[in-house]
């Protein structure tokens, strides 16, 4: 992460962190159905039922009304026909207004239940019976009725039990944060940001669904110069980390606008997409049966062949899309993109990576609107894309900032820390903070090293002293079990002659040194 | 952050991070109770209102169920003496077993009062309306009955709609760390965390409650060195922000329990220590009276009057204490520990702070067992303290895991950057990141440009080149607005010379350069 934050910094990226709360508006809607799902959110405090309580208290007065209202039918149910179901009638049937309304609601929609059952018990003798029978059955109707309230009530209070949420990605946090400081924010705006994010996605035991994300946008430019360093400081990031021969493919989908024109068929762009996707896997014909199964005609596939020979560098392939989009004014338009791109990029050299055109490549198709990036890890790691990117004309339009065009990058951060283990290509000196330990045999002796360990921290070398006069074996132990690289002994001989003894601990050598030599040597 | 990173690594502190995540039950109960009002949630997905939903549908059952019970009774109302309220009678009104149990409950709970309502129907003309009153008010107190029964199902179930919750600071997640990884974890363990932590404290417009918490711990050895080292990283990180003359004040709890031998009440300390604390500002007279009033008596007072006299450096102070504490065997045990500390510091050096004995130091007195610090900012600066920590005997012990003594302190951050805000002790350079623009004057300009920033990047020199081929000036207010100290000016003149023209910003002096000297000039 330090080497990642370097290369940003050296590119002229300023950091940004913002809070890990958005409202939830801000969030929900942004990632799709299964996206507003996976957000976790920040129970508010307070008291989120108190509509659904105070629903339930009155409940009480609310079927006591309906009782009597209910009883009076019955009692006069042989004038029932002249009977008036309006409103004012109702309602004195219960006390206080807020329960007035849903008790009308009811019985005004359900008028002629009510009438049906209660004409029903003029004709048996045990009336008695029937007449308790039919009161248990308008009542039981009406409070299926109210409970079904409830649960609506219920279902109302539950978004309002949480306003805020956790940040999902940092796209659209950074989306609100331009937004809301476009009047302080000096554009074009080149920014990084390295931050968790969380999804409530099946946590696994122990492990919560909170990982790094990280990303370096620049808005407020159209200039393809933007695309061109995007491109450098993959490479940068990935030839500072050691990691070789990846692999930074490039698409623009004006390019891909472009082939839908020459098909002749806007709607079927992402199956035709996702289908050229496979041909190195399932070969021509069978991409060809899949597009014709997708409803993709001959004509079409024909007029795109050439698609399917791609190969060659990169000039090849443009000048392949040339041929094959010489129709298409944004076609051409995106090819000349691509073009400058390659061409700059070429120019300047790239330390470690290549730079290919996939016509093929399409991630994020609804969301970009130029270049689209995606970096694959070295040959023989199997691991899916690294990172990914792309312009945008449009990131700040949904909260009302419009023509902002953006381009931005992603670093997987644990897919490449993955890789970059797989490859053993984490130094040493990672997990092996502390470069020397000094033994402790004693006061006078731990006073003596720390005398040592203060000069050698003031040059910057990390040193620490064993804190226990513990026996030799566990301190040499611990040294060990650290991954301490250097062990340093001072008793007796060495105080009296001033000087240390430094141990490498993976040879097992020992020389002694004077306290300016130890420094030297530590620093080497 | 990066000040104290390097501290600490220098130091041989590990860096560990926690998730944000927390089980509730890990965080409720261990900051008190306004801690656990402070601490948020965080919302579980899923139906958290299934119970509640399913006794409210379960409702017109039950209520049907007492409405036929009600009526069976009062039609036998005259051999009412001879019902049997047992379970078995009640049930066989109610249909399907999760009904059952709340219908017997409340009527077996009642049985007085229904014998009574009923009772009272046999003695009035109108029996029609007294029977259908009766049953109106036995079936509206089971409606109240349920009712209750439902808010409470409610408030059962808020709490199963968070499990989770977010870290509110870093030591109990620390805690339940060390005792979660006690096998894999190399002791003595010395431990650095910055990582932000959440209150659900009043937010303000615009600002959540999230901020940085900045801690470093040694866990699993009882050395004194440990503090030792503690007041020497404490001092290299003020030195190495430039923030001198801070005042580490010592005091060790052990004294705070000697004092309170001494005075001969373990229950007045707190009321003595804060009293004391005000010796400064109110004076010695003022700080007896509110002694006093406290309930602390004169002889006691008396005792204790070396303290009031308290001045001289610090082997002044430990003699005063000693002779005051000469009976108290846990409090010459206090002595000693801060002995050794002050006599190391002394003898190792300090860079710009001071270690000052300060006995009224009574930070999280319930918590700490040994030393206590606390860091207050250089004189004149309006600040309360900026860090503070110390010694805890039982800190993993809430989880199980017993008799691991650990040292610990914290740096205010907030506090921190704002003194150095007030004392202007930023150095310009953290907010101008890029330290050359090179300007974009056209493609061919641009592409010559890049070539310079590339060979600046990879000597590690920030540089960047204006996106577009603006006009002059907006690219050169870009570089002021954005505090960008040197502009890069190279046209058809300098191309053809193969120069770059530097500017200084600040002095608005130019030069012309190679490249080679242009890497030089901007290194330095």
């Amino acid at each position: 992460m330090n080497t990642i934050k370097g290369c940003f910094t050296t590119y002229g990226f300023q950091p940004i962190e913002t809070p890990s709360f958005e409202n939830s508006d801000t969030l929900m809607g942004k990632y799709g159905e299964e996206g507003d799902r996976l957000i976790f959110k920040i129970l508010n405090s307070g008291d989120y039922f108190k509509d659904v309580r105070k629903s339930l208290e009155s409940t009480g007065m609310v079927i006591d009304g309906y009782y009597r209202f209910v009883n009076n039918l019955l009692r006069n149910r042989f004038e029932l026909t002249d009977y008036n179901f309006e409103e004012s009638s109702i309602a004195r049937w219960v006390h206080g207004d807020e329960n007035k309304e849903i008790l009308v609601r009811f019985i005004k929609n359900n008028e002629n239940t009510i009438r049906a059952y209660i004409t029903a018990t003029g004709t048996n003798n045990d009336e008695e019976t029937i007449v308790s029978g039919i009161r248990s059955k308008l009542v039981n109707d009406f409070l299926n009725y109210l409970i079904s309230d409830y649960i609506l009530n219920i279902r109302t209070a539950l978004p309002n039990i949480s306003e805020k949420a956790l940040r999902y990605d940092l796209t659209v946090p950074f989306a609100r944060y331009v937004v809301q400081h476009q009047n302080d924010i000096v554009f074009p705006f080149k920014r990084y940001q390295m931050q968790p994010v969380w999804r409530a996605d099946r946590p696994q035991k122990g492990r919560f669904r909170e990982f790094y994300q990280c990303d370096a946008d620049v808005v407020g430019s159209k200039s393809l110069w933007q695309e061109v360093e995007l491109v450098q400081l993959y490479d940068a990031v990935f030839t500072q980390l050691g990691l070789k021969g990846t692999t930074i493919k490039m698409n623009n989908r004006k390019i891909l606008s472009g082939i839908a024109e020459v098909i002749g068929a806007s709607d079927k762009l992402i199956d035709f997409t996702v289908a050229l996707d496979k041909l190195d896997k399932i070969g021509e014909e069978k991409v060809k049966e899949e597009m014709r199964f997708k409803g993709i005609d001959d004509a079409a596939i024909e007029k795109v062949q050439p698609l399917f020979e791609a190969s060659g560098n990169a000039s090849d392939k443009l000048s392949m899309l040339r041929g094959l989009l010489v129709t298409s004014e944004i076609g051409l338009e995106g090819i000349a993109d691509l073009e400058f791109i390659v061409n700059s990029v070429d120019d300047l050299g790239l330390g470690s990576a290549n730079l290919e055109i996939d016509v093929t490549l399409a991630r994020g198709l609804n969301y970009y609107t130029g270049a689209i990036f995606e970096v694959a890890a070295p040959e023989g790691v199997k691991m899916g894309s690294i990172g990914g990117g792309g312009r945008y004309d449009d990131l700040t339009g949904i909260f009302g900032l419009k023509d902002v065009s953006g381009v931005g990058i992603s670093f997987g951060l644990d897919r490449i820390y993955l890789v970059l283990e797989e490859l053993g290509l984490f130094p040493d000196t990672v997990s092996a903070i502390t470069q020397v330990l000094f033994l402790n045999f004693g006061e006078q002796e731990a006073l003596y090293a720390m005398k040592a360990i203060n000069q050698l921290r003031n040059q910057g070398i990390s040193a620490e002293l064993y804190p226990d006069a513990a026996k030799f074996k566990k301190q040499m132990t611990y040294a060990d079990r650290r991954g301490i690289p250097f062990v340093v002994l001072a008793g007796d001989t060495e105080m009296a002659a001033g000087t240390y003894t430094l141990r490498n601990m993976g040879s097992g050598e020992q020389e002694q040194f004077d306290l300016k030599s130890l420094t030297t040597k530590a620093k080497s």
